[in-house]
């Protein structure tokens, strides 16, 4: 099955009989991580970073592997998330199929891929196995805990879990839970997915998979990850050469929008195992922060023991919109946390974190600067 | 094939080899509308409505066909296009499968569906269609011609290629070209019919069509037809009820939000042409406002010789944004014309001109109070 793991991506084996909180146990599971800088003797200069749904462990280049990294502008020497200081760890989520154990992974009881038959996954589970991670590295507390779209979801999870595992926090472009809209937007990437009769209720082999619906599914993501007026800017009405129009089938693609989403799904459908992408997105929709202790999503923020927080959200979000940003700063404010609430004026949308490093490293900088 | 046709319908034949702008001709080709209210002897009272993509020309209940109509608040006796005082002509699009010539109607010269041997379909065709049916019956200077959505477009297009034809304009939620986020939108709902493999590249049986791809397809569509604001507030989180739950497929509906939208999908896919909602929904994004006298769509709209113009948008319209009714607004200006221009504070996003008619009325009927 589709696996697709950074030559420098390493493992730590989950503990047999590794709980899901919706049911069921994973046995001989791993979670993929890479590590960018140095601990320290204190092991108190770790920064965990937790991921969005699609990127792996490989956070940046590194001597053993020159790949830039999926937040190569913000993770190195110098860099607002600078490895001169800080040993950072980019786990990869399980459920994935870049690394950590996920549909795609061998089941050992079976020899043959879990496919459907991986249980249930939740946000609890991916915040679970980083935290086990972390520990299984050496580390009992870290300086910070940095998540990104669902990476903060699942850093909210781990907070929430473990409470004592981070003294600082930052949160981009993240919520509480999943709004209408972006559970509209996932349940249809899902459909296009399940609508594919190459689907075959999850039991593709891997060269012959759901491809259309992972285009479809991808192109639509991409559609929510950005905004409409960098689109205006970047395309206009702008049609793609009259050869490559007179090579489409009919209603095929005409206008340049269209091509940049063609060829960037076509990339994502390489790269991506349909059923993980599908658990990864339920498992967001799904995810509504709870500590078990009442007073729901506020009550569980209020009781997060993180000493600083920044929190950080594009005002052209239509995924993750920026009120569900001021809902965690505002929550974690509550329960006595000092924290940074900044939104950020960017066309670039929910990917801002991705794309506009101008905007959103400075203030990491100085965030991190603060915590050492 | 597929064609819905509200019973009380009538229709209007297009002159043999009715030209069509991107190539091809048109035999034994009509056009369905209906009218409500009278015409006055000097015939200077009609108001023509042009709709958006997938409505029929049933825009009020009628004393012959009680059923409401598309745009029932707004169109009736007393009501803010008031029948009591105009002769109100909805003409439904050349191109749909709702009484007007579309690719579901039968060929004469081959007794077959036209099916992907309909012409391309431009939005100029559907205005002159419409102008022709103007003159067809007995007008030959229309009142105002009000279109909304897909039908501000075909309005702007009839204003530009028959200037004398309307002395007033009402201009709801439309836009001289589409930008590329709208592109995209339809370009991915496009591509969702095309991957149904029961498409059959148009060929498929009235009752055998690509289903699954126009539920996607319409679900797709009111995901950016309303606002985020107002799934939040309607649906929240709240989930189907267990029973339905446990009947789902996995991956299947848990959340409201989805089965509203699976609700409303399942009842446009049994009413619409896949094939109709190709040509139509590619005719939008190819459209780009030109009377062919250069300057683009500004020169066109400032040639426009309507007296008076009233647009009007949403401003939670990500579909068709409020700054393209502005730019109509400004277009229209310049050129002289009296024109008021009346942002909406609304939820109800495009859809808003169908459903928040307690917004949109009023203005309307005081625009139309001036014209009379």
């Amino acid at each position: 099955m589709r696996e697709f793991i950074p030559p420098t991506s390493r493992f730590i084996g989950l503990p047999d009989g590794f709980p899901m909180r919706r049911g069921g146990a994973l046995y001989g599971a791993r979670v993929a991580y890479e590590t960018f800088g140095s601990l320290n003797t204190a092991r108190d200069n770790a920064v965990l970073l937790l991921t969005g749904l699609s990127p792996d462990a490989h956070a940046a280049s590194r001597p053993d592997d020159p790949t830039p990294g999926w937040w190569e502008a913000m993770v190195g020497p110098g860099k607002p998330v600078d490895t001169d200081l800080w040993h950072v760890i980019c786990v990869n989520s399980l459920g994935s199929c870049k690394g950590s154990t996920g549909p795609a992974s061998t089941d050992p009881r079976t020899g043959e891929p879990y496919r459907l038959s991986f249980p249930d996954l939740s946000i609890e589970d991916i915040a679970d196995a980083a935290a086990h991670a972390v520990r299984a590295l050496g580390i009992s507390r870290l300086a910070c805990v940095v998540g990104a779209s669902m990476g903060a979801m699942s850093a909210l999870a781990l907070l929430a879990r473990h409470p004592d595992l981070a003294r600082t926090h930052i949160s981009l472009s993240g919520a509480v839970h999943a709004l209408p809209f972006s559970i509209a937007v996932r349940s249809l990437q899902r459909e296009a997915i399940r609508s594919d009769p190459d689907w075959l209720q999850g039991r593709y082999e891997e060269e012959d998979g759901p491809r259309r619906g992972m285009l479809t599914a991808r192109k639509l993501g991409m559609m929510t990850y950005r905004s409409a007026q960098e689109w205006d800017c970047r395309f206009g009405r702008s049609r793609i050469s009259e050869r490559r129009r007179a090579e489409q089938e009919r209603f095929g693609l005409e206008f340049e929008v269209e091509s940049y989403l063609d060829f960037h799904a076509q990339r994502f459908a390489d790269r991506f195992d349909p059923n993980s992408y599908l658990y990864l997105s339920h498992a967001m929709d799904r995810f509504d922060l709870d500590d078990g202790a009442g007073g729901g999503p506020a009550g569980a923020l209020a009781r997060m023991r993180v000493e600083r927080a920044l929190v950080m959200g594009a005002r052209s979000d239509i995924l993750f919109p920026l009120s569900q940003q001021q809902e965690i700063a505002e929550g974690l404010s509550a329960g006595g946390a000092e924290v940074g609430f900044l939104p950020v004026d960017t066309p670039a949308g929910h990917d801002a974190f991705l794309v506009d490093t101008e905007r959103f490293g400075p203030p990491v900088a100085k965030f991190l600067a603060l915590v050492a």
